[in-house]
């Protein structure tokens, strides 16, 4: 007999969670390192004890549940409960809330699976401050409580509109892109825009158009899944009077081959390279940082896909486009992740949105995935 | 017989001007209302004064030299003694120093165009603070003494690289471009830019981006002679990883020909309407500002014309693309302008530089030209 996720106390923790830093338009304020942050992790621990479970902390601050005298291994379940400021309720708290009913039900009824599951919530998974985010999964990952895990899995919203677009319910994640940024710098001379002539000018600002308008259709040549974004340039001095002498951006890019973002690199650098040289203007690229590409396991993404099939919603593989501590954690352990659909794909947003009961079809279908990968077939 | 210009006294008066105000590096801060320029003001006062001329103030801040005595009208010379912040020796002030010498040579020798010649400092032709600039021109335009005047002659370095480039040593202006500026405001949505598949996005950015690319092609295909420039962009919100949901920038054109103008406003509509469609964002054009284009009087470019061909030296007419106090002049006196080359093409810096033998030269044709207008041809 699978046992039977609460829909009542899922719904309702998510409540009592999005209370603490809530905001008056619906979405949270609980950035890590917080008063909401640390009120959100001791509610947490409280809600864990309150099931007759577990609770402890780590010294990094991730706040872990498991039943008491369990001795592992253990299949870790969970997500974060930081948020961006002016974040939504789902991002992260989903995953944990649902995290721990998946276990709460299954200690409740005195389910044989309840000992090899821990339940956790990462510190600082959004890395607003400085550390870059996911702190508590990078952290976890060099303590020797990892190689007492035997996988990781992680229920999420999509943060995309990819599911809700095509009319699904459910989305495995094959993998999470690598991210590699780019400084891109054109230099070329600031000169009087009235009394230099065409023929004489270094403009740093066409350059850097040419790279804004084009960057799509270059890195669609190289994969047509993969996607990449500038999101501010910088033109010096500045001046509606002066032609920019530099201009500054940064390119990110994003995919899920290691191949594809090589290429897509090397696609760039001649792409850069051809627009200085019709602005007349000189150009420097260099590496500014790179995550490298974690897919899941592929016994994960079995038993997620055997979950959604026999669900029989609508659902589909997909990649995920925006980092998570799953990726972290996948170098080391199997690992995977399922998704719920975001209304109009929005997220990190007071607008950030998921119908109740895609909610709690998605936490059930995440049990029945967890029973399988643990062996204890569903009834 | 064409009194002398004194090479000794014009450029001394430059080297003590330019120690008003200067900075280490060769520079002038002599932005208007500083205690800089109110000091350069009063030592042009007392140079006029040492001259035997009769100098006056305006309630604006103009400085007039004239002939005690003469009833006018005046042939006004001048420019003016403020600068931007990090300026240069000569924008400006090689333009009041030269109209001095030049009633000066002649008021010493007793020569009648002294009588009939005026010399002024304008009050703040750059606009560093607010109101904009060309504001002592401005304000004389407004006034009754401008009724007063014959005409308006201006010697200026040309702040642009034009002569130098062609190995050329005097240039008689045609006119002064007008100025259009256009706000530019691209709005699409911002989105995580790891989540959103191309299909779905809506890049503020990469409209802009055309626009930055393709601005000079479309402005060449107006007018071959007119420039625009984009000095500035925002991208907002402004992240790496945020699809940008609005850009905005302001556009400058500039072109002698009033219908050059309104046909590169037509085509900056079109062109920018058409990015917005490519990457499914509205954009918004305003006019921000209109400076109209000032053609000088055929009887000044007639009477520099003729005093460059005398003078044997190579020289070419040019459009200035930069504004000046002229510019204002032209709309109600015959205005014209001399300039004389700018070393690389550099202004409005430390950088800035004029060979002293060139310096010289210009103010000798310069003086030559206004004897011709005067009516006083030269021996």
């Amino acid at each position: 007999m699978t046992p039977r996720i609460s829909a009542e106390r899922l719904l309702g923790d998510l409540a009592e969670l999005a209370r603490i830093g809530g905001r008056a338009d619906g979405g949270v304020d609980r950035v890590a390192g917080t008063e909401a942050d640390l009120e959100a992790r001791r509610w947490l621990a409280g809600r864990i004890e309150a099931a007759g479970l577990e609770a402890r902390h780590d010294e990094i601050g991730n706040v872990f549940g498991r039943t008491p005298g369990s001795r592992g291994p253990w299949l870790l379940l969970g997500s974060h409960t930081d948020t961006v400021p002016a974040g939504g309720r789902l991002d992260g708290a989903y995953g944990v809330v649902a995290g721990l009913e998946v276990l709460r039900s299954l200690h409740e009824t005195g389910h044989p699976a309840a000992a090899a599951i821990e339940v956790v919530s990462f510190y600082d998974e959004e890395g607003v401050g400085a550390g870059g985010g996911l702190r508590g999964s990078t952290h976890l990952c060099s303590s020797p409580h990892v190689a007492e895990l035997s996988g990781y899995l992680e229920l999420h919203i999509e943060q995309g509109p990819r599911l809700e677009a095509e009319g699904l319910e459910l989305g495995v994640v094959e993998g999470i892109v690598g991210i590699d940024r780019w400084d891109v710098v054109f230099r070329g001379a600031a000169n009087h825009a009235g009394t230099t002539p065409y023929a004489l000018r270094r403009d740093a600002g066409a350059a850097a158009g040419r790279l804004l308008h084009r960057l799509r259709d270059l890195v669609q040549g190289v994969d047509p899944e993969m996607v990449a974004n500038i999101g501010a340039v910088t033109l010096l001095p500045g001046a509606a009077n002066v032609v920019p002498g530099v201009a500054r951006l940064v390119v990110e890019m994003r995919a899920l081959a290691p191949d594809s973002l090589a290429r897509a690199a090397a696609a760039l650098r001649g792409e850069a390279t051809a627009a200085a040289a019709e602005a007349d203007c000189e150009v420097e690229l260099a590496p500014r940082s790179a995550v490298p590409p974690a897919p899941m396991a592929a016994s994960m993404i079995a038993a997620l896909e055997a979950a959604c099939a026999g669900s029989g919603r609508p659902w589909r593989r997909l990649v995920s486009g925006a980092g998570h501590d799953a990726g972290r954690l996948a170098g080391l352990v199997p690992a995977g992740m399922l998704f719920v659909p975001s209304r109009g794909g929005v997220s990190h947003s007071p607008e950030e949105h998921t119908e109740e009961a895609l909610l709690t079809q998605g936490a059930w279908v995440f049990q029945y995935a967890i029973l399988q990968t643990l062996g204890f077939p569903s009834s």
